[in-house]
Order: structure tokens, then sequence, then C-alpha cells
């Protein structure tokens, strides 16, 4: 997606070969207004999918899943990624790694918001080496529910997240893959 | 706000004589539409205010805080409940207690992002103890930033967090006060 592109060019910062930042536009200051039409875009590339629920994890997948639940009409139901007094018991949970936090935390959707048969998109900010993705999908399965759709804002193509997902047979979309990037020059190159 | 209350009543846990779980629609599954609706609400509660940005805490005041956002044309900030590698290492920061999670966490903002002078409207989903509340104002006030609204959706008015805000002169307007509420019965009175 061009406009999503040109973005990266503008304000993503390359802290080193393998971390982009792009804190002031999607994961800590928001541009509501471009979340909105990744949303948009994101939702042509799963034109006439039945969607019943949108999919995502806290916190930076929140935003432009909402966009995208507005537009379909459909709930969204965000994976809580630690366990809370207030979650019901009765939960499907995952373990799985942060490559940015660089711990270990429990993913958890409750059992009365993902069922047998229901038809998913699943939306996160970034795909790298796909361990909270697995996590959600994972648990999609383990509910039963189909998963018809996985949109991505940012994808670095150079980690083996989004490979491995495209081998493993899911419909995965992300609107700016990264094929390289290079901390010393500032070179950004998409695939 | 009479759209919110009758949602409450109809899909609101009473868990204790404290505790009211609304995960079915505010904070685990999103109705987007209903969050859409309380911007709309929250906005007519501060028409005419200057504001430069909305800001929230991650992760269930970001849906409505989103909304909130577009319909003013103006960046939203979550500020991070923990460190990040991802992070610059320039942020203000804060340490407040959580009542639902029952430990201290760290509320982080970047400089980058909060701006002395900027006009903000402060947005949660929740107001009892207030903890979460308190360090965002102290960060916007250390930003010298001027916070010309704090919308909230649900106050627990029978804990400490909203009277102690009003009386010290913050403008602060909840969708829906929770004047007491009774687990036994299932009972619930609004302001």
């Amino acid at each position: 997606m061009e406009l999503l592109k040109q973005r990266i060019l503008a304000d993503g910062i390359i802290a080193s070969d393998s971390v982009l930042k792009v804190d002031s536009f999607l994961n800590h200051q928001i541009d509501v207004a471009l979340m909105d039409a990744l949303a948009e875009e994101s939702l042509k590339i799963f034109a006439d999918k039945p969607v019943d629920k949108v999919l995502t994890i806290e916190s930076s997948g929140i935003a432009v899943a909402c966009f995208v639940a507005q537009r379909l009409g459909v709930p969204l139901v965000f994976a809580k990624k630690a366990e809370s007094i207030n979650l019901e018991g009765d939960s499907y949970s995952t373990r799985v790694e942060s490559y940015t936090h660089r711990r270990i935390f429990d993913v958890i959707v409750s059992k009365k918001y993902l069922k047998t048969g229901e038809h998913i998109i699943i939306i996160d900010d970034f795909l790298a080496n796909a361990c909270a993705l697995d996590g959600l999908i994972e648990i999609a399965e383990e509910a039963g529910a189909l998963i018809e759709g996985i949109g991505i804002v940012i994808e670095k193509g150079f980690q083996r997240g989004g490979t491995t997902l495209r081998k493993r047979g899911y419909p995965l979309a992300s609107l700016a893959i990264i094929e390289s990037m290079n901390a010393e020059t500032g070179e950004i190159v998409f695939r």
C-alpha cells in the first residue's frame, strides 16, 4: 500500500538492522485517519469473505482492528497478555515469547467471545517472527473458529514469520513488507 | 448516557460489590459501534474546547479513544504500561498501582508525543480509585500539556477517584456513574 510505504519512509526510524520504530504513527502515537485507511485497504483484500468477528492482541493492534471491525459491523475481540482478576476463568490461553519485550507472556481469550464455527479476521500491527500471531492462531483453532484472513500492517519480510505462515497455507496479507533495511544508510527496501 | 446504562444493565456482570465485568462490550470483546456512540457523546460534553491530541492508556481505553480522536481529527497517544526496547529512552514516566491487576507498573509516554502547551483530552474506560488516571494527569502536567477534558466511560462512584478529581478541579465527565451495586441481588443504581 503506497500511502503506508511513504509514511514508513517519511517517519520510520531504523534503530538497528532488525528494529523499525514507527511509534510516531502506529504503536504509541496513532494516526487514526491512517488506521482507518489501512482498515479499508485490508478489507479490499478480504472482500466477500464472511466475517463474524475481528481478533487482535493488545495493545498496538487494537486501533487498526477497531476500524476494520467498524467497517465490517462486527465486534472486536482483543486477546489479553496477562491474567486479570476481571477475566472469567474459562479461557483459551497459550504462552508466547515477545520479540520486542524479550519475555514470555500468556495470551488469553475468554471462551465466551470465540466460538466454534465463527468466521474471523485476525489483525495485528507487526509481523516479525510471528510469536504473538502464532498464539492467536492457536487460540482461534482451539476454539474451532475459521480464519478467513490475517491482516498485518507491517511485515518484516527478512524475519521468518510471514514465510512460515504462508507455507502453512494461512490467508496472510501484509500492507507493507520490508525486504531489508539498513541502520547505517537509513535505506528501506520494500518487497 | 441512557444507551450505555441500558447496556450495563443488560450485559454487565456484578462479580462482587466492587467489581463490575463489562468484558462483553467494553474491555475484552468490544462493541465498536457503541464505542463510536460513546465518543460522540463525550465530545458533546467537551464541545468548543481546543484539542490537539487525545491521551489514553493501554489497553482498554484505546478503542473509545480511537473514535474520539477520529471525530476530532487529531492523533491519539496511548501511554505504555511497561518499558519496551522499542520506545525512546526520553520519556515521561510515573508509577501507578493497578486495582485490577493488583500490581505496580510504570506508565510511560515519549516526550516526542506530548508537548508543552498542547491541549489534550484524556480518555479511559473505567474510573475507580483513579490510579491510572492520576498517572496520566501527572505525565500530562509534567509535559506542560493543558487538560481540556477527562472523559470516562464508566465511573464507580462509590470509589474515591471521581470525587477526588472533581475536588481538585479537573474537567471530569463520566458517561455512566454507578452509585452502588449489589452482587447478591444484581441491582445496579446509577447516580
